[in-house]
């Protein structure tokens, strides 16, 4: 588990489960060589490259792939004046990329992120256990000891009430990582050699009313039920603060999920995290965001969403309205952050018109 | 993990940790053969053996284990009219046990449990790895994705605020079982042979607000802070139902820890489960539970104390009293349990001076 996997071909399944339902969303600066790795498993799919930074770079996307690619420009003549909501230097903008596809689901990975190994040494296609997990119950209301009840060999436990089995869908599938663990940069710094080897053969669903942190780096969604709650805020040029634009859109998406009776998953797929990032770096763009998420969880674990919300966007309107009334006074930040909100729902129902919307993975 | 362990001597560790403050509490019937296998982990605690049917039959334990045994007969001498809280031919009789051990931990182990292996072939100290668990914090209030961040090279993740990172008390250790798992009898009756072969290498700490199905078959506890809320209620002989015995001490217990601010985790020890009980007798003792449950789990998931239940033994007070009124509508039995609830802390408080109560394992 120290090193990353090489040999993936051999690990690639015969049929792509939900080729054309799912894009494969990439935010970058680089060139994708990444991808050569992940070739067996992604290949099938349809990937959306937001590109971040200069739009004049070129990013070389190696051959073979099916995509689209987005740079700056892009973003600021297809949304006019609501580009102000999608961030620009901070791999935020990838949120972008959730906007513009027309597919039932998502999966969203960081270009410094590799095949891992399982304990065995087979390569691990993440892809595919996101998929199972996006595809099997949650069960957000009980806690199962042995762990996901849907996975092979496993079930409920006694004493597991029967009026829940059944579970909810599963909204967001939360991948790990090997080797380079996702730290925040004050553990970075004092704990810089510190790699991740465990392997946990677990997948589970983040009890109802539990707040967690989630990552982007290797992540999964249901976008035509989720959606409109993956906005990774305003982050990196012109804000005061950076990599906290999937914990933002955690935080968010876990309340609708729970005001909507709706399951996320965490644990496997596990990815091999290559690259630590500078701690320096991080800590400047960070250490607002320490101070702040004390006060914003709190808020999050506080927020009641009245009972007329009932989609996706109308929780998120909501959210927006009390991020605006109770975390306006932490900073000024809040109140942009609100503005941003209310904006990225406009742009997403602007480009997703309800007439158009997908519907188990099919156009109508 | 298809098979138990059998060269155990290797793995003892040359210092037993909390040697003089923890006792093992055994609920039998049988001979305790199954002590020679664990003998290297157990031989240096003490042993309390609580005997359940027949007091005339004499119980075998292997030479060299330091022990204490108490019958129906002791019960009921030590405990007079109180006695009527103990349950008789049922395995709930173990709570008897927590009640006269004068030490801050028990460890609770059912006789058909043997030493599991690690995916390395390694014999699992089960009870090692619950005086690790009790003895770190856990983290009930948000939700760290690579499990307990006191673990050996696991730490909290980005995202995880800082305020929450010093954690509560860990009261109680959940551990789970290879081989035969845990099920209601339905789920035997429809899956006679599943086994469970998934060594998940983690410990996790069970959200605030969250219930889970405790088992009392590989469980560990800190006596001192949550002792009382321990009862294993009224279950087998002159009872309508069974085998929910640890289901409801872990329902009373998980609320009373997320009132008073205490945690539990599960995971790891594994332990390996070597029978599977008669399925249809379970589900004669079973039965009315799988109804009931329905009604009791929302009951507890709803149960709010109040501030002034500042100790284990007010906070289950007032459960009794909450179940009392709540429950009985449910079934008559509800009543009965309830004051036996009430006899329960009488009975514990009787054995338990406050003047001779522990404090970090030494008796005042």
């Amino acid at each position: 588990m120290a090193e990353p996997a090489t040999a993936t071909q051999a690990a690639a399944p015969a049929v792509p489960q939900l080729k054309d339902e799912l894009d494969i969303v990439i935010p970058t600066i680089r060139n994708l060589d990444f991808l050569e790795m992940w070739r067996p498993f992604f290949q099938p799919y349809h990937l959306i490259i937001v590109q971040d930074g200069d739009p004049s770079k070129t990013i070389k996307v190696p051959d073979g792939f099916d995509y689209e690619l987005y740079n700056r420009n892009d973003i600021n003549r297809i949304l006019g004046p609501k580009a102000s909501c999608i961030s620009f230097k901070d791999s935020a903008c990838r949120c972008f990329g959730y906007m513009v596809s027309k597919k039932k689901y998502i999966f969203t990975i960081d270009d410094d992120c590799f095949v891992a190994k399982d304990p065995s040494g087979k390569a691990i296609n993440a892809l595919e256990q996101h998929i199972k997990n996006l595809l099997s119950p949650s069960t957000p209301f009980f806690f199962n000891t042995l762990y996901d009840p849907f996975r092979d060999c496993a079930d409920f436990v006694r004493g597991y009430p029967f009026s829940l089995r059944e579970g909810v869908p599963t909204v967001v599938s939360h991948g790990l990582w090997l080797n380079i663990p996702d730290y925040d940069a004050p553990t970075q710094l004092v704990k810089p050699l510190e790699r991740n080897t465990r392997f946990v053969d677990a997948v589970l669903t983040i009890p109802k009313g539990t707040l967690f942190p989630m990552c982007g780096m290797n992540l999964a969604f249901d976008r035509e039920l989720i959606g409109p709650a993956m906005y990774f805020g305003l982050m990196g040029d012109g804000q005061p603060i950076g990599r906290y634009d999937d914990m933002w859109a955690g935080w968010c998406t876990k309340v609708i999920c729970d005001h909507l009776g709706l399951g996320v998953k965490t644990g496997l797929p596990y990815i091999y995290h290559s690259k630590a990032s500078n701690p320096f770096v991080n800590l400047r763009k960070e250490y607002k965001g320490i101070f702040w998420q004390e006060e914003i969880i709190p808020f999050f674990q506080q927020t009641v969403l009245p009972k007329d919300c009932t989609t996706v966007q109308k929780c998120y309107i909501e959210l927006a309205k009390q991020v605006k009334e109770k975390l306006s006074k932490v900073d000024p930040y809040f109140d942009k952050l609100a503005e941003a909100m209310v904006t990225w729902i406009e742009a997403w129902d602007e480009l997703n018109p309800t007439g158009s919307s997908v519907t188990n993975g099919k156009a109508k």
